[in-house]
């Protein structure tokens, strides 16, 4: 804010800009400026006046526009192919839930908890025949003719014993690993031997399943490998023992099929991946073929070029990896999608760009970028207080709040509330503690609520405030906005 | 709102304002323009000065408090039937999935789904005798003194093998649909042959039931004709089937029941009918006669006359709808509602163009109308930045959270966290992902929301107050708002 | 806003205010005129000047200050028996919905129905012998040594027969009212003969019971009767019947206990009243005895004394009843609590008036009322808009959504969605309908909240933005704020 | 606000401010001013500057950021042990909850309550051998080789009669307490006599476990005493017996056990201790050692210093409890959570100070300075208006609706619904209650969210863009900003 406005005053008081004596050193003959600045020009003309300039056709426009069309195309195909593997695996998560769990119910999945012996025999002896349950897509993986084992894991204290009665125990720390049982012998010979102190209960497995939903869009289905851990997690020793269900899942090409996976590869993503080559080369001839020091280069390669450039190293590499995920050489689709979704978002935050060109449209992005050193400096100060905030809730509250059980969770937490979250909820679950504590977390949370909203989002309001009125103030003043325009305008008038 | 600004500045320093020299060049005869002026006066005067004036009562602004009345008092009566219809049919909906979904319980509905074969099994069996169960209101739909079929079809596909042990499958993608039983030869021969793949159950059939509330109404009761499909969707072969029950209703009168429907045509529909189309009459006369070309009239047809037109438009439409379904022609209360709704809604917020004629009312309209093009233009750009972070959202977080999983959803959900919503829930479901797409979700979220709660809402504050102390500013000048004000005004200056 | 502006315009422009003329016309003697200027100024002296001036003990402001800390006092004492008295209340229907209402779970008790005749039955033979199930603190009310009779009351239509299978029906609206039995002869007659068109089945009976926690307190305890009502609702005719508890509670003095309730009218509540008769004394002294007419009186009466005079007012008369109900003479709760509850918030807001003497405390309430005229002005505009979405919403969508199923519904579902409700709960719930619906949904809740969230929001933010600038740059000055100052302050010029 | 402007104008204007006349009158000399403002100057530098002008290295703030390390990551140790302590007692509870409470289900345990008698026999009965249900981890505690006593705790009116079927009742107020069993005899002889006034049956027993977990980060596991004790009350008499569980934790160490804690005492609190002290020392020889009288020491003590002093006040008094914690001597982990934590939030509120050297950085510090005094006299007239919202709302809906019950969750409940809590659900529990209660809870709800979200929030916003604005503009004139800076600066040019 100041910045630009120190650059303004300046310029109104008639005094040449730092930039330009800058500029100015290097090129003493008159006509190579002369040049240089009608270059420079050129290159900071929109489409629409290049056009009307040297006739020249709005190629990178056009190049851009068609980016935008096919990369949000390819990510809408990938997104729906995602999806439906994403669904596909969560169903299957569900199901192995209700099939392996006793009385597992859908809601507070995440809480589920035994609490005494006979509950976990009853659990642990629940796994049943898989193939009568289902409806026969599920079955147990097997290698050379016989089941995968399912294992089922002891985790215990070796030769130790505690009496809690008397205070006394002893604990060898070295930790037991269990034995490994299949299917078919059954899980009968297990749990006599529940010792004292047992750390916890692991039962792997593995399941196959066939993704069909494909065969409707005509692609080859997808065979998945589910690798299950169900875990009875008695590590903290307090009597609740956790219930919870992993699975890894591998995704490979069926094997006793032989039609090959023809056209996969699909054209779009060789569109994508060579308009985005394409543009580089026109970025690097427009940049650096013409200039000649690698200073002058640096100069000319603006924020949205190299916000653009990020954008398309992003796509390429998305759309190599999108390519390995199609023909199975790769399956980490997280990467991909990550890489692709801010790709895209990239590509259409620089559609802005081309909106600057009028200039109306120009207010926004000048006032994020005018107000921006000012909002980093600010959110410095007010990062402090926040973290202060933050380790405090964090200590004091934490054991007695689920919102404040982690460092991260608080940050959350308190990010909401001044964003307008239930405070009440949040106020309400502190009740019931020691008095200290309940009178400690009303003005934590009365203090912080205040300061936050009332002062820090609001001097937040005036910052964005003040920032639009000197933007306004200065777009009718109609001056160049930056030193750089400033050179290639002044020019001509000292010529 | 630099529009406005341009204009009045302009007027200020004394120059004449092209609205008026497109006017004067037509109008070279100094007594037409004259007559033409004091026409056009009489033309914007508020029925107050129009009584004062001429003495000519304020018709057209009594014609809209008496249709306002009108058209508000059908809408509520048009509500309060079309609610009791829309309570009985959502009763019965959920009576059926009371009925004929085994331990179906109110909450979570929409996720109601089963695991295991005898789980299915048991829910097909489960159609038992409908008369006994009910009180006596219920009954199967009959034709020629048969009951009409309770259907039942299963969607497989035919001659498929599949055997996920060994990574192979054999599907013909034909897929065969099933057969048709009736209640009375119950349910029995059915599910001997589930085979490997059945991609859906779907139980389809009628009930008939007789809406008897209107009878306290001193209305004819209608006859209600249900066709209700029960599906067990196993398309995704995920090992989760998915129960859902859809009904599609029909609404007739009933048979036996000879007394005619005197009455059940409301005059109130007539006169709202009458009223719009009276208007309809006044506003032609009043702007199309009196002038002479096209393009004259043109000028002349201000907003709130489309707005008003556009209106009434509706309400005749709306209303004629509402006959026929009155009269048992139509039966989509769906776009009566909508267009009576509609329709009610424009001539309430019409009602602000009478207030206006109070100068110090007019402040939020005339705020609203100059900062209209701004934010139009700002939204452009906002919702660039915005559409970038929805494509993101959507593929990235998509298959890991259950407000990002379709692109309506994603849009629903950043809207939403824009304006207040419960920010926390948002963070803690998508804990216990991969550590990568954890990351992603916190960048994410903390960016988008600093990035438009604090910025481009504290913008929109700046764009509207600034827009307010123009308008403000101008106000108290006293000045004529429009051109055209400004051509009846200053005219007789220079006379 | 424009008003203060206006008037201290003129002022500073050496005008004299339209005030003084009126003032000074009718007080030609100038020595009557200094002297009415002489009270009038010690009039709106604050209490510290007076003192200051004339060694006036300021016995108004403490009797204000007794007047809040009595008033809050009863109310605080008059609040913990209330809500003793609905806490023992809402517990006993609660008690009564699970003694009554067979499988009655806590949550979402107002939405409790059957759907079969089976489970009808079973709910209507469920009422058994209360004396074993409770802990013997309730009975049956009991007349002349028999019990009040447990009456079930069928409402039926009178032969009527409908038959949904052929559309045909035949009804007399006429509704036959029920039989009352005893609790001693059982409900085994009942329920032979439901026939087809049972409108509801209502249970009626008297529990007796004695709210004996008042014991603790040294008080007497109540006895309560209980006149509960079970509703078996089948108005509908939709297969749905909805089950509801309602109860009426009569509370009385226990008969054979012999006691008096002595000291029962607590001697707090005949203070409040002695101050508040008082105070109402000493304005009327002030006021209406040192001046002639009548509109000399109703000028000085400014809006605080008509504020505390309300105060006092409902103090007195809350007071009165909190009597009658002490002595049992009353039983409205409702009635005495809000009156008592208004007169404490009014007495509380009342003590502005005295920070308002320091000038710097006066901000909020001077810009409040500055702003009031432009607020009331602006929010009628945005009311008809405001009223025009509610109609139109409450139309279309009442059917589809539970917040908007009735009228005050979408208001209050609109004004929260304006102050950062939970939206993304609001979009979703919308989902699954037709996909017109669906879309106009979308469309109505988006124009909405960005109208007013953005727009609205914002415009008032620079009303109060623009009001608080106006009332501070005037402060600064230090200029009389009303007209009734100016002439205090500026007769001693002229004089 | 006007503070700082009042003193800025005055400086402009070219006035002495007070606070030089202050300074001067005691200083005569000449020199020894030049020697005192030198000095002062230098005590006014910041730590860069200061390096600058006499080479002197910043050990300040290198000991405060030394400070800010080492306070965090004591704080984040003693975070991650009281966490792993409050999940083991919390994990515990639920577990003891579960064991001992028939049917105990996790959600809504606050609620859980029995109604029959029968519910409340079986509930007493329960209480089977421990060792057989959990995994052998929990004991009853014992003492000399016998069983603590499993005491239950029946509380009553003795010789009490209540009729409530002939309103008449018979109550000594004497409470009879109850009698000891022990788990080993079992709870059979109880429970045959429960009359009717039964006030509450307390069952008290001592559990003992040994929190295992630390073994894993090789520390000595703690032996836990959880003293339970189960409350079923049934004060209110009206039928509904509420159950609760409360239990007292001891923490000690185990008995038999003869490894010494050693290394217990972590060396990072001994390093926190000396840092905190060594800062009192060096704060203490600055301050105090240079300046003559105790006045002159008060000058110098600023804002920032108290702050910091404070910090290292509560952090060496927390350092002290940790120590005592870890050698368990004390158990007091509440205070001494509270006191770190809100040592570690002062000290990193404290690194805005450091911050601030920067100019730019200040704008948020200094605005919340300047706006403090008018957003506490804003407050405080706000607050009355809250204040009587509270109590009114407290008495009128107290009794209908939960969030309103006590006087604290209403002043909660409305703070939350100004900052966006859930409107419509509050909105919503209000229903089906009697008419007037209901619309006064509208016309309540509906005034205090206007005045408070629209009027007092704006005006909020108001108050700091003004502070921000006036800040802004003297931080561009670049003047001292206090006087005592004011003095230092001023004098040279008068040199």
């Amino acid at each position: 804010m100041e910045e630009s406005e120190q650059l303004l005053t300046q310029r109104s008081e008639g005094k040449k800009p730092n930039g330009h004596c800058r500029w100015s050193t290097r090129s003493l003959d008159s006509k190579a400026v002369e040049d240089f600045r009608r270059r420079l020009k050129y290159f900071f003309m929109n489409p629409c006046e290049k056009y009307r300039a040297k006739g020249r056709k709005p190629w990178k426009l056009m190049l851009q526009i068609w980016k935008i069309v096919i990369i949000t195309a390819q990510l809408v195909l990938f997104g729906l192919s995602n999806e439906m593997m994403a669904t596909f695996k969560e169903d299957n998560l569900m199901t192995f839930e209700h099939l392996f769990l006793k009385g597992f119910k859908d809601h507070w999945q995440g809480n589920y908890a035994l609490y005494t012996k006979a509950d976990l025999y009853d659990h642990i002896y629940h796994y049943t025949n898989l193939q009568n349950l289902t409806l026969e897509n599920l079955a147990y993986g097997k290698i050379d003719g016989k089941y995968t084992p399912l294992s089922v894991c002891q985790l215990l204290y070796k030769n130790s014993t505690v009496d809690p009665e008397r205070d006394s125990f002893y604990i060898d720390p070295h930790i037991d690993e269990g034995t490994e049982i299949r299917p078919a012998e059954g899980l009968v010979f297990l749990c006599r031997t529940f010792r004292t102190l047992l750390v916890s209960v692991n039962i792997n497995f593995t399941l196959k399943t066939i993704n069909l939903q494909t065969v409707r869009h005509h692609e080859l289905p997808d065979c998945y490998g589910f690798h299950i851990k169900i875990i009875f997690d008695n590590c903290a020793h307090s009597g609740k023992i956790k219930v919870g269900v992993k699975n890894d899942v591998q995704i490979h090409e069926c094997k006793d099929y032989n039609v090959k996976a023809s056209g996969k590869i699909d054209y779009l993503v060789l569109i994508v991946l060579f308009s985005c080559i394409q543009e580089f080369k026109i970025f690097f001839q427009t940049h650096f073929n013409k200039l000649v020091t690698w200073s002058e280069r640096m100069e000319f390669v603006n924020g949205w070029c190299i916000f653009i450039n990020i954008s398309d190293t992003l796509t390429i590499t998305g759309s190599v990896i999108k390519i390995g995920i199609q023909t199975k050489f790769l399956t980490n689709y997280d990467v991909c999608s990550i890489l692709l979704g801010t790709a895209t978002m990239l590509v259409w935050i620089g559609v802005i760009r081309y909106l600057g060109y009028f200039k109306k449209y120009n207010i926004l992005i000048l006032t994020l970028r005018a107000a921006f050193p000012n909002v980093i400096r600010f959110c410095c100060c007010a990062a402090m207080i926040y973290l202060g905030y933050c380790f405090c809730g964090w200590i004091v509250l934490g054991p007695y709040h689920d919102k404040f059980r982690t460092f991260d969770k608080v940050t959350e937490c308190l990010f909401s509330l001044i964003n307008g979250d239930d405070m009440f909820a949040t106020f309400l679950n502190m009740r019931d503690k020691s008095y200290m504590v309940w009178l400690f977390s009303r003005i934590y949370l009365y203090t912080f609520t205040s300061l936050f909203i009332y002062m820090v989002l609001s001097l937040f309001i005036a910052l964005i405030t003040d920032t639009y009125e000197t933007i306004k103030h200065h777009q009718k003043d109609s001056e160049p906005a930056t030193l750089l325009h400033a050179f290639i305008e002044e020019v001509p008038e000292s010529a």
